[in-house]
């Protein structure tokens, strides 16, 4: 039987390999490491990466942490745990923020949780932000999504692509985040498939990270821009943060749940900005990408 | 009796004050005018500042709304209307970020809010963030905020000093925005002061904006800065940032109420930053910066 420990060595596994795939694209930023405990019980290991060549701020986080189920926890699950249960939750988190404005902005994270009931569940999402939307790159990104998540079932792709469109909405803005992605939560064992599937799965998309982002950022790191390209670069990121801050539910539990402030918190941009009522100008590329962020659009036949 | 007219008017005048003080002052930028209408009822008036002397992004905003009380507001005073109750409410907003960092930024809030049952109450608040504390100018800002209070009880200053320090709180950096000011809501009339009384000090406070502001970017328009002193603005706004996005309700009520996001969001800076683990050097003045961002600081003998 697939233990904790298990997934959890694989998940710092996937942290090694995708620092090191992301510092060969690069070729100048290197990784500098935080480990940090957790006084409840557990911890992390902490990777940033900031003014390299094509990223210009970013993190890979793994952590492991355990301990007594807190309250809001049970509210979520009340039929679930008795007082005293216990947890642990680990995983991968990833946010690249690139400095050219032509290189998107990624975010991954895969996560395993389970409570000494027995419950267990694995979780995850992948969804790409660009500042620009090119379509090749839309295209290119949702069919290789699609095509790991086709490996494991032909319901998963086109479940968990909607399920994204949900979770990534700036509900305020009326914009999603950037052009998606997948994302999926509490997948448990049922009739149809086991432990060992889903982990099995969740490796795929963890994997699926480094060859895919290394590839955009190879794509566009070269490409020329402005001053009025990063403008809008601040604009977009200022976005980016509005999601974070007020939506987010990963970062909503870290900061209530008392988490390392300093590592929730990566996944804000270098730098942001917001410019009262900025409307682009017609049929500029700004509006074309503006145009691209709505829920439901197609990036691959389904 | 006392009218939400003639408090609204009122509102409104004080806008028109505040923005002209704040042009003298900065002699330069302008404030531009948005009208906009509320499809359920009522609008306002959003006034923005840009890329002036002083006033880098700024805004001043009259509004007046109603309709019918929404749901999220039942539920917070359960006892109170019935289903088809209307509400009003009127007030100022201010959100000032100058560009030099010696510059402080400052908020201030004054509203009113009835419903048709007959329930009313007057809300505000203003507070002072420094990017580097001065302490001269903490106590400026202290010492005429408790002269304004004192004219109409002397338990205003205290408490409503000690209700902004909880207000205006970062709970995840276990620091305060600022040094604070004063935080009220809520105030109705009762055996002691009356709706007249209570008008008479939300003017009060609104009326010290314009000459204690207008000082403040007197006193420091002209300070020196260096590349260092900006950075470090750009990570003190992130912090204004964060405390806007999480904490601020009238910024939760407002996106959640789907309100105006334009002059919800003036409140953001233009730029804002994040860097991973930021410590300031030691004795260094952002250090000594951190040391005053606590609670229960005493700026003035009360």
């Amino acid at each position: 039987m697939l233990s904790k420990e298990e997934i959890s060595e694989w998940f710092m596994s996937l942290q090694d390999s995708i620092c090191s795939a992301l510092e060969q694209e690069d070729a100048k930023g290197k990784f500098a490491e935080d480990i940090w405990i957790r006084a409840e019980g557990g911890g992390g290991r902490t990777r940033i990466i900031q003014n390299g060549n094509v990223i210009e701020k970013g993190g890979v986080l793994y952590s492991a942490v355990h301990g007594d189920v807190p309250d809001f926890l049970l509210k979520d699950n009340p039929t679930e745990p008795a007082p005293k249960n216990t947890f642990y939750a680990t995983g991968v988190s990833i946010v690249i923020h690139p400095s050219n404005p032509m290189v998107p902005i990624i975010h991954m994270n895969v996560r395993y949780f389970e409570m000494s009931n027995g419950v267990w569940w694995f979780g995850g999402g992948i969804d790409l932000t660009p500042h620009y939307v090119a379509e090749e790159d839309a295209v290119f990104f949702h069919s290789s999504l699609k095509k790991s998540c086709d490996k494991h079932s032909a319901t998963y792709y086109p479940d968990f692509k909607k399920w994204a469109d949900d979770y990534f909405f700036i509900t305020h803005r009326n914009e999603t985040r950037g052009v998606g992605g997948i994302f999926f939560d509490k997948l448990s064992q049922n009739e149809f498939v086991s432990k060992e599937q889903l982990f099995a799965f969740v490796k795929e998309i963890g994997n699926t990270f480094a060859p895919v982002y290394t590839q955009i950022m190879n794509r566009n790191k070269l490409k020329p821009f402005n001053e009025s390209n990063k403008q809008w670069q601040l604009l977009r990121r200022g976005r980016y943060v509005e999601f974070n801050l007020i939506y987010d539910k990963g970062t909503k539990f870290g900061l209530e749940s008392d988490g390392r402030v300093e590592s929730i918190l990566m996944s804000l941009p270098k730098t942001a900005g917001w410019e009262y009522d900025f409307i682009p100008e017609s049929n500029s590329s700004e509006e074309k990408t503006l145009s691209f962020l709505k829920k439901d659009i197609s990036w691959v036949l389904q």
